[in-house]
Order: C-alpha cells, then structure tokens, then sequence
C-alpha cells in the first residue's frame, strides 16, 4: 500500500509541533459517528453536490467558455468555487475509499469530466473564472474588493492539492495540478511585487499547501506578501467598511477577531500555514491571540461563530444571541481548519477540543440525517411562529442555497475526516478524536473500539508495532474533569505513555459524560437566567416535535438532574409556565396559577430539525428554585 | 387669525370619531419638553437640514435636470424625498411660527427656491424624479419593487398638502401644489387602471390627503386601488422575499406585522386614512388588527420596532434583542403617523398612549440635545468593544447618512408637533399630550401648566369659553394606576367632563410618576432577568459615562426602589458583579467574593449619548435576591 497524504501537511522543515499521519493511516468504523458520517457523505452529500452542479449551472457556466454550452452565467460570481470544491471532495474520497491501494476503482467520470474541463476553459495565461471570463472580461482583476477572483483560484489550488495527494499519478489528478499551477504562476507573476489583496481570504493557504506539495518557494512568497499586504485599506470601504474583510489594520497587530467570520477564520488559517514555513513566531502569535479572542467571547457554545445575519459578522463581545445565531456552516469548518492547523504548529489540546465542539455541534448540525439537506445558518433557537420563508433562516435543512458554498465545503470535510482523528511519526502517536477504526502508522496499529460520545469507553488496543519504545498520547478533553486512564485518575490535557509496547496491549480510557448544565458568562444577554444541555462534547436542545405542551413556556427543573435515556436523549424534568399576554408589565408575585411539572427528552443538537419542523431551543429558561 | 390645518384632516364625510383641530389652535410653550424640542427643531434641525440637501446634492440632483448644474447624481435613488420631506417640515414649520397670522414673515427662501426648482425639473406629463429623469430615463416605472418611484412622489404630495394647508395663497405653496397635482394626475392616468403597486408604500396616505384637500375623488381612489393590489405577488421575490414589501398576502387578510417596518407603518397609515373615507370597516379593522399584533410581540419597551439590521424587519414574535434593536428613526414616526390616525378614527386612548410612548422615547432619544445629531437606529444597548464603525449601529448620533431618511422625517414632525396634543369640534376638547402651551379652539381656550412628565400635576386653566356646556375629555394614561382629577381617582382611559364653563374653571390632573420596574414577558429571551426603569411614560437607561464601575458588571438590586434625583435623573441601587473569565460553564454557587453595593443615577433613554460614547443599557440584569 502506498501511502497518500491528506489536507495540510507542513513541511519537514516547518516549526510544527504535531505531524499529520498519511491520508491511508486511519479508517473509521462505518459503525461509529465520524466514520458513519464519511459513509453518508460518500452515499449521499457528495453524489448530490455534483447533480447539482449540473442543476444549477455550475458546469454549464465553465461549457460556455468552451462553446460547449449556450445560455446565461447562472449563480454567484464565485460559482465556479462549487465545482472546485466538490473537486476536491471527490479526490479526498477516491482517497479514503481506495486508502490508496493500487487496485483502488478508478477515479469518477465527474472528476475525469471537470479535469478535462478545466484544462479546456482556462486561458493561454492561466486565468480561469467563468464568470470574468464571459460577460466580466473588462472587469478581470478590476474589483477584487468583492470578485473573489483569487479565492476562487485557491479552491482550484485546494483541489489539485487534494488531486495529487490522494492519486499521485493519476492522470485526471496531474491535469488539475496542471491547470492550478498555470492559474498560481499567473497570481505570481501579477501579483508577486503588488500591494493588492483579495476581499474574500482563502487564497494565502491555498498557496502554503501548493508550495508544500511542488516545494515552489515563490507560492509560500506570495502567500507570507498577501497576509502582509492585507489591513492597510488597501481594499476601501466596500459595503461594509474595512473591517468587514480585515482590511481595518495588519493582522500581526490584531488584537480581535471582527468582520465576516469566513474571511476571519481563513486568513486565520492561511497566517497559521506560512507562519509554520517561514518560522514566523509572530505570526503564529497573532494567530494563537484572535483565536483566543474570538473563543473568549464571540463563540457559541456549540462552536459557531457570527451573530450577524446582516454582514455575517462575529459581531460585538459576548453578543451570541441564540435564535439571531448566524453561526454560518462553513464558518465552523473554517473554524475546523483553523483549530487543525493551530493544533498541528502548537500541540495545545485545547485546540482539539475545539475540534471536536465543531465537529459534534456546529458542523454535524448543519446536514440533515439522509445527508442531502443543508443549513448555510445553524441557529440554537427558532421560535414559534419563526418566519422561515428566508434562505438565510430557513425552517428546515434545504437542498441547495442560491450561495450554496457550504455544501460542498462539508463534502470536502467529511471526505477527509479521518486524517484529523490522529497525528504522529516514527516515535510518536498522538490521538485527538475518539471513534471505532483502525490507525496505522510506521509499523504501528492501534485499534479503537469505543461508542463514544454515548459511552465513557475508549479502548485502544495496539495490535501491530516495533520492538522500539514509542509514544502514545491521548487527549482528555477540557470537559472531564473525572476521566482515568487504566483506572488512574488523568486531569485534561494531554497524557502521554511512552512504553515498549507488546501486540495485544490495551489501554481503556474512561470519560465519564454525564448530562450537565451549561450556563453563560452574565455578559452574554441573550441566554441570561437559562441554561444548555451537554454530555461529552455533544450539546443538547429542546424541540417542539414530540412535546405535547409548547416549547416557549417551558422552564428547566434546576434542582431535577438530566437523565440519560434508552437512546441517545436526555431526559429533564421542567415547568410548564401559564400563559401570560402583556409584553410589558410591572413585575409582580409569581402567577396563582400552579405549574405543570413535565418529564421532556432532549435531543443532541446535531440532530434538530429532522422530525418536523418547528420551534427548537438549546438554551431552555431555568425555572426559579422553589423557595 | 385665519384658521390653518395641519397634517391628517379627514373630511367632514369620514368616519373618524375625533376630529383635529386647526394647526393654529395650539402653542406650545417652549419651556416645555414638546415645545422645546419645537423650538430646538426650527432653530437648528430644519437649517441642518436645508444646509446638508446641498451638502449632500440633493438639490444639485434636481438642478441637473434643469441643466442648472453638472456632475454626476449623488445620493440614493430616492434623494429626492429628502428635499420633499425638508420642504414640508418648512412649510409645517412656518404655519407654526406664523401661526397662520396675516403679518407671518414671508416663506424662507429655501421654499421659494425649491419650489421653482421643482416646478421647472418636472416633466412635461407630470413626472418628477431627479434620478430617473437623469440617467436612468429607460428604467423610468420598470422596476417598481425597487425604484421608490411612487414613494418619492408621495412625499412630493405630502408637501403639496403641508404647503397649503399652512400658507394657503401663498405663490410658493401654490406653487408646489400645482407640481404634485400634476403628478398625482400623471399617477391616476399611469396606474388608475393597473395591477401594479410601488416597493415602499407612502403614496396611499399621501393621495388620501391630497384628496382630503383638493376633494378629488380620483386620488382617493388610486390610494384605495393600490392598497387592495399590494399582497398578490406582484412585486416578486426582491432581495428577501414578498413578505419584505408585504405583498405577500393582501392588508384585508393579514393577521400579523411583517417585513419592512416602515413600509409596512406607512401602509397601514394609508389604509386608515382610506378607511375612514371610504368607510370601510374591513379595512380599518385590518389596520388595528396588525397594530395589535405589533404591540403584543413586536415593539420594544421605547416603542421603538424593527428587531433585525438585514432587511430593517420587525423579526420574529418576541424577538426583541436590545443590542441589535434596529428601531429605526422612521420607522418610530411611522409608528407616530398611524396610533395618530388609528386615535382620530377610533376614539381609543390606547394609541393616545403609543403616541406618548413613542415621542418621549424611540423618538426623541433620535436626536441630540444639539438637535443636528441624529441616530438612525434606536438600540436599548450598546455594549463595552462595540464597533462602532458601522452607519447602521454607529457610537454616536451622526450629522447624516448615505440615506437620509430620518432627520427630514424628524424635522417634519416635529415642526407640527403641536397639531398631535388635541382634537375637538364645536362640543368637545379632547386632550391627549400633557405639555404646557394653550389650545384655542371655537371661541374656547384652554391654558395648560404642567412641567409634565417630570411633575405629576396637570392644570387646566379655561381662560375663555362659549356659554353653551361643552365636553373637555382628558387621557388618564395606562401606566397611571393611581390618578386623580380634582382629586376624585379616576382609571386609566379617557375622562369625559361635561359642563357648563366659565373662565377661570380649572381642572387638576394629578398623574403620580414614582420611578418603577418593567419586566419583560418570558418569551422576549434577550432580556430575561432583566428589568427596565421608568417614570411615568419615560423609559430610562444606566450609561458608562459617569460610572465609575463598569456597567457590563452591574446589577440592580431588586430590593431598593429607584428614587428621583434632584434633575430629571434616578437613583438606583446596584451590585457590582466580580469579573469572571469563563465563556461558558457548569453552575457552581455564588462566587465567594462579596458584591460591592453602589448607588448610580439612571437617566433619560432619550438623553443617552450626549455625554460621552460608551455602553448604555436600558434592561438591568436583575441581581439574586438576598436569601
């Protein structure tokens, strides 16, 4: 078996703390979540985001600038980064389906289509974006405050990483490599000794990760100039003032987070890719500090970032409100990326404990239980009589959006999942996300059996190694505060067991996960006299289906503890609160009416909205404790 | 004196159950709150205006159509209503201060400019638009969803109306009449047969009003026809959908608010005033119906309404987040022009109180005490780190934004501000705005003293009467629960007194005001826990300039009732909550370092910002009682 690699692999000679195991070290049981969601993102999401491309005219728009369709540009002017990221998508998956075994099944006709594709609509100078193409070519390079130009270059760059990482040698895999080069010799060719930038960020890790794969000094140049050249107004005011992209001051003087959250957290992730290359401390700084910035108070407790719906912003400190939660999908996968790349330079497990609050909250929310339905926004509350007639707070998961970058940005997640389970190299393994599979790695195997998040069990057994003492290290998450390793108490972080080790061996983790109470910092308004529902990692919510009373009069129980039912629900005692109708009143004694007591069973958060659809809470009101 | 009228007259025909007195009936003292923001607006915000209309180009855009000046049109595609809505507030404002007296100074010469301006720029047919008649004649009724077209006439008329009604025969007010009858006449022939409607309702009211003084039924008519063809889709799908521009289902059917809270205020302003001249009862009862709903769900404690930034919306029931409170300018005038027209046509003195409500807060709070400084969002919230960068949710009321709706809708209103403290006929005087100032009113005068609503005492003073018994009504507002007439208790509602009068006669209003706590129904979630403080019908607020504790941290102690300070001021208990680091955690008990206990002035929401920029709250987190 030859090994593959998977998403963001530092160089030898970068400062990185943790080393990413091969794409083909890990695979994950079909049986536990993680791997059950790669299933269902082969099955379904990733089929689905290339019919539709068919169906909404991404393909076509590219067959124009070949003559080999008619017709209007259809969609975003960034459309074209939907192909390159369901691209990219089908390459992580030819990967994680083959493990890269050379009798893997050929790469999908899609693939070999868009390749070719590609190669077809792109110009003799390397530039390539249908919509500037067509109808925009006095525009090209004119309006990069706002025409994505080089973000969409860096999807493109993105899924010929991906390419040549999971089909080395493969000829639809060298042709987009091909094509991406042409495209990133072009942008450093025209924008190599340039003061500009582009309003959306993406392109600076798209650069790191193709200078990582062809060892192209000029593609990391380009990228350390684009982070440096941004925060000096170079961009204007755009609709909504510089720091909605960044652009207000350099970010190696940021103190916060601000702006558009997707653009926050990529340039964030590409800062984090060249610090690591160039050995730039105080860009890793600055990265590591508007991380903790934006942790400290501008995060839902499901991950998600943005309050805004206005200009998908982070919004001010502690301004999280629930039903307003913007919390955009591929903010928490930026998040995701960003949380990776910060653990890989640091090896801080705080940063993989936010990895898993996405990957449980935010991010598995965002996909419907039959994998082809989406939220772009993941809100923690929607309220009775909730207008949901638009795309930007819908009602239900949806098939499609008329911006539909999230989509595709999951398919492309969850095609590579497995590479953020573990990290290591010849001496080490590290373990960061717990679910069933196996991890192979330099003459190593461990196997994890576990039903994690619904049991406190890992157990971790190596069945292949050296004769060579090496470390395994394991991550407690910051939420157990009562975990043991082989019965010895372990606080968080991270322990690490340095052993000759035997086939046969087994460590068991315990993590014990029972239900809690979350409550906010008094800062945070919003949730102010309510409390959140968690086990492990994975939050809870309320929802109006399969409740007989209404959802917006009930009160938690505070001095009844949750329970843990048959399934994966949480059982809470609450009040249901009598009606009142004066939006204003003077506080007065408590209503002679007496509550209702009720027994209600939460559901994790991830999967709301899958029953019917209607009001849902993750923050429930506490009722007051009974004097 | 020749009796003059002011804004909202319906014709002796209609069915309103209160009728407006003539604009010169009554005068404000200038001592007075009401009178003092009168004098404040014609000293300073009405110049502030005119001055910014050539600032901003406002007045060049129109002189470009008359090739009196070049350049390039600036402003938003209706800055023509900006120069319409300055040309009634002067119009309002100079039947004010002339009061209708044959010896009134002349119109300024900004009117008479305008007024020549607008004449020579109008189309042959009728039609007035700077924009579209500049460069954008192809689109000219093409794109009604968004052109404003009808609405920027509409303010046209409204001026028209507010022109002769306040300088009947004089050149300039003719002047701009004939103008708008011109184009009131080229909108019956356009769409007096047509399905169409405009994006932004404002014509309705103002062909209502042109009818009530020009007695042309076609006006009424078209109004009435463009009502009832809003809600059948025939604007399409916008930027947000057919519930933006409430044309999603008809006014007749409606149960709730929805969409755009301006347009949709205005739309109801103008449905009333077809109702009560057509006496169509349906329709009238659609207009209270939603302005029920409104207040039952929909509104913030100021009066303010519009709970989302993204499309200016009113937002889900009882989403009422202080801190994103968009409660725009506009849309509190709106809210002015419709409780006024629901009183006049139903009697009812609950909108009596949302007048009051409004103009003491979500009104008044718009403007600084400078009176060329202006808010066009009304946030009950601004937090510690908010960026105040951005136009829509700035630190500080700002001289004028991009669009410049709001301080002409101020100048406008508040020039005939007086007109909405009384009606009455030949029988009756009703009152429903407590100010110092006299009424006069068919050989009647009435002489109020009060310093209201800093006082509870309203005295009435009849100074002059006819011998025949007549019928002076008083509004005992609804948060005064403890009122007396002469001292008699008396409950909130309207008060009737019929009598014989004679000069001298004084009725004693006593409306106690002791400071009190409002709390908020459990469903509005942004504010649980939270109390407001407020004195009779001023709603008040803690800001930071002036603490010497952070505000973020304090809490009211629910024990120790606010008391009145020497000024207009409140004395309120606070604990000072120690700082906590934590985003989000378990519940653990009270942390052990003792709350500091502080006594900090709260002071009128309306007068917040004036001090310094900084955090403001007007919902207190409530501490824990004592156990």
């Amino acid at each position: 078996m030859t090994d593959i690699q998977g998403p963001v692999v530092p160089t030898p000679e970068s400062v990185s703390v943790f080393r990413p195991l091969p794409a083909n070290a890990v695979r994950l049981g079909a049986a536990g979540l993680l791997g059950g969601w790669q299933a269902r993102n082969a099955a379904a999401t990733l089929p689905h985001c290339v019919t539709q491309l068919d169906a909404y005219g991404n393909l076509a728009n590219l067959r124009r600038i070949t003559g080999d369709a008619e017709g209007d540009f259809r969609g975003m002017w960034f459309a074209d980064t939907d192909v390159h990221k369901t691209l990219e998508a089908a390459f992580w998956e030819h990967g994680r389906a083959g493990a890269g075994d050379a009798s893997s099944p050929a790469l999908p006709e899609f693939v070999a289509e868009v390749a070719e594709l590609l190669e077809k609509a792109q110009d003799p100078d390397g530039y390539l974006n249908s919509y500037y193409q067509g109808d925009h070519r006095d525009e090209q390079w004119a309006e990069l405050h706002f025409s994505h130009e080089m973000y969409t270059a860096g999807h493109l760059i993105q899924a010929a990483v991906a390419a040549v990482r999971s089909a080395p040698g493969d000829p639809p895999a060298e042709q987009v490599m091909t094509v991406a080069r042409r495209f990133a010799d072009l942008l450093v060719q025209r924008f190599g000794q340039s003061p500009e930038v582009d309003g959306h960020p993406e392109i600076e890790t798209a650069l790191a990760e193709l200078y990582r794969v062809t060892g192209h000094r000029p593609y990391l140049d380009l990228a350390a100039r684009l982070l440096d050249n941004r925060g000096r107004g170079v961009l204007g005011e755009g609709r909504f003032g510089p720091r909605y992209f960044q652009d207000h001051e350099p970010l190696r003087g940021a103190t916060e987070v601000t702006g558009h959250v997707v653009r926050q957290l990529y340039l964030l992730a590409g800062a984090v890719d060249v610090a690591v290359e160039t050995h730039d401390d105080e860009l890793l700084a600055a990265a590591e500090r508007l991380w903790e910035s934006a942790l400290a108070s501008r995060t839902y407790v499901t991950g998600g970032q943005g309050s805004r719906h206005r200009d998908e912003a982070f919004g001010d400190p502690y301004e999280l409100p629930p039903d307003r939660a913007y919390a955009e999908t591929c903010a928490a996968i930026g998040g995701f990326q960003l949380a990776w790349r910060l653990l890989l330079a640091t090896g801080d497990s705080k940063y993989a404990d936010e990895l898993e609050r996405l990957l449980y909250n935010g991010i598995a929310a965002s996909t419907a239980v039959d994998g082809i339905g989406f939220f772009y926004s993941n809100p923690l509350q929607l309220r009775a009589g909730h207008d949901g007639s638009h795309e930007d707070a819908p009602t239900q998961r949806l098939p499609w959006y008329s911006c539909a970058c999230c989509p595709p940005n999951l398919a492309r997640l969850m095609a590579s999942l497995h590479s953020y389970v573990a990290t290591g190299d010849a001496d080490e393994v590290q373990l960061h996300l717990y679910a069933p599979g196996t991890i192979h790695a330099a003459g190593r195997t461990l196997r994890i059996d576990t039903a994690y998040p619904w049991d406190a069990r890992v157990t971790i057994t190596v069945t292949e190694t050296t004769a060579e003492p090496w470390e395994l290290s394991v991550r407690i998450p910051a939420w157990c505060t009562t975990a043991d390793v082989d019965g010895e108490p372990v606080a968080p972080g991270r322990l690490r067991l340095r052993r000759t080790w035997r086939a046969g061996d087994q460590v068991v983790l315990t993590l014990p996960m029972p239900p809690r109470l979350v409550t906010a910092h008094p800062r945070v308004d919003a949730v102010r006299g309510a409390a959140a529902l968690a086990r492990g990692p994975v939050v809870y919510c309320l929802e109006q289906a399969g409740l007989d009373d209404d959802l917006e009069d009930l009160e938690l129980d505070p001095a009844a503890p949750p329970r843990i039912t048959d399934g994966h629900g949480l059982l809470v005692s609450a009040r249901v609160r009598p009606p009142e109708h004066q939006l204003y009143r003077t506080p007065a004694a408590p209503p002679a009416v007496p509550e209702k007591s009720v027994t209600v069973t939460a559901i994790p958060y991830f999967l709301w909205a899958n029953r019917a659809p209607g009001p849902m809470r993750v923050w429930i009101p506490l009722a007051a404790r009974e004097e």
